[in-house]
């Protein structure tokens, strides 16, 4: 099967970003491998610049624009972590930055964006008052729209996170990584795809965002009305340049309530003493679910992010 | 000067406890860089076995024991870190551990000894109790009595964390860690001034419970009524083998108030993405305060552990 991004789009694109990006270690815990019943490697992109994987996506898309485009800035929505990243981003390339994000997202995630001078307007929880505030101001400044997620650029450089990995443990039998926009999802595939196509990926998702399980059943790209989840960077819908990645690789999405995801996360915090969001917990909520689907593997966890309100705690 | 501990001492006992310990990373923080004024070295002890520093100094101590001394077990009393490494020290070894803790001691740290099969004890929170109750436990059973610092095994231990330290980062200009009853205080001194005596050594402690820095200015043991403070692992008093190595080589003792320390903790958590516990947060906090000393220095910061109770938390 052809994919709209190749292994040299990826190479070219971690070549691209690496200067602007952490090489995010990777962990280990021995009494969390025991009470998985798995060999987990966790790479920790919690440590990456702005606190999440989406650095990866947003800088290789700002990059990637020709000089042209990229002097009226750049625009997006973003409850928080690409956010950051796009803002990080244009603050790197010296163009402005236009965010809109919905007025639930954290307010350490709000502070941090305005840190980098990013310009940013508040909207309604939906996609729709995303979308719809993001096209005007397109329109108003002439900024070139970044998706979180439905975008080529964005998909690639997400791709380098599972690249990093895999060149560091080569011998994982799995990678379990969480479903949102699918931008991660899709580039973990094709990380996963053209360096080792035996590792077999799974996505988790929570239960209150369960687009791609729905999707996945149905085989085209199905809606959840008004989602809801503590995980609130997994809240978006899949996008079509995602989902036609996805559909043909992913292994399985397996579905994790937000008690499992707050049982997952305070795990990780307390015995790995690393600080993960919601969203980040998801794929670990999934693995401890279903046991028997990792039993003695070698499984790269991909920890999308640390970004928390510290005020706000699930515990 | 003639200390009690050589450098050959502290080579041995971490060739002694390297295969039970993890040799625990150093992380640094652009952000944390630019808001303290120096160049920052974070030794993450909280990423240590048991989730602490004490781990050293209780292998050490147990692994010392003679075989005949051993088989009685051990004893000893802690706010729960060093009740974690000497149950954790005395499993390895397959001898009895006897825990007298405070019963106000965190839950999650007397889950984490009762999980490594000790027996625990709980006492009130006064030194008093704690010394009464391990003297009881000894005479019923014959265990040995292990301090959790005023021993020179334990301060041996413990000076392995700076000698790591040095080993990755040669070039400190400072060091500086907590003091509560001085077990790291003395082992980093010790490190420091046999490995590179140019390094400048200071201390952190808490306002409410400063008989360190009581006693360095009186030049005796000067201890405190009821110490209080967030820090919870470091309201024990001095102890007199500790002070004869502190007292002539500690540059400065920095007090910090309980907000002070929360207020540290939080920016470690939120820039590093990492868990420490208030005790830890105390070096921060003293740097912090203090910024005019370490100014565009290089400063390594003995981060000492990260066992907190995520049900009680500050913020």
């Amino acid at each position: 099967m052809e994919f709209p991004i190749s292994l040299e789009d990826i190479i070219a694109a971690h070549q691209r970003i690496a200067p602007y990006i952490h090489r995010t270690p990777i962990l280990t815990s021995e009494s969390v491998d025991k009470i998985a019943g798995c060999e987990l490697y966790f790479k920790c992109e919690n440590f990456q610049k702005v606190g999440a994987f989406k650095a990866r996506g947003g800088v290789n898309a700002v990059l990637s624009l020709p000089e042209d485009q990229r002097k009226n800035g750049v625009v997006t929505h973003s409850s928080g972590n690409h956010a950051q990243a796009i803002a990080l981003a244009a603050k790197m390339a010296g163009i402005p930055a236009y965010i809109v994000m919905p007025k639930t997202a954290p307010e350490v995630k709000r502070k941090a964006v305005a840190g980098y001078g990013a310009q940013i307007t508040l909207c309604e929880p939906t996609q729709q008052s995303r979308e719809e505030n993001a096209a005007r101001i397109q329109k108003e400044t002439g900024a070139t729209f970044i998706s979180p997620y439905n975008d080529y650029s964005v998909i690639t450089g997400q791709a380098s996170c599972a690249k990093e990995l895999l060149e560091d443990q080569p011998d994982l039998d799995i990678i379990i990584a969480p479903v949102g926009g699918g931008g991660l999802m899709a580039g973990t595939l094709l990380s996963a795809h053209y360096i080792n196509n035996r590792i077999d990926v799974y996505a988790g998702e929570p239960e209150g965002a369960k687009d791609t399980y729905l999707s996945m059943q149905a085989g085209e790209i199905t809606k959840v009305d008004e989602p809801s989840s503590i995980a609130d960077g997994l809240l978006a819908s899949m996008g079509d340049k995602n989902f036609e990645i996805i559909k043909p690789l992913v292994k399985e999405v397996f579905l994790v309530t937000d008690e499992e995801i707050v049982e997952a996360m305070r795990l990780i915090w307390e015995r790995l003493k690393i600080i993960i969001e919601p969203s980040c917990a998801v794929p670990v909520a999934a693995l401890l679910k279903n046991k028997e689907v990792f039993a003695g593997k070698k499984v790269g966890v991909i920890l999308t992010g640390g970004n928390v309100d510290l005020a706000k705690l699930p515990f």
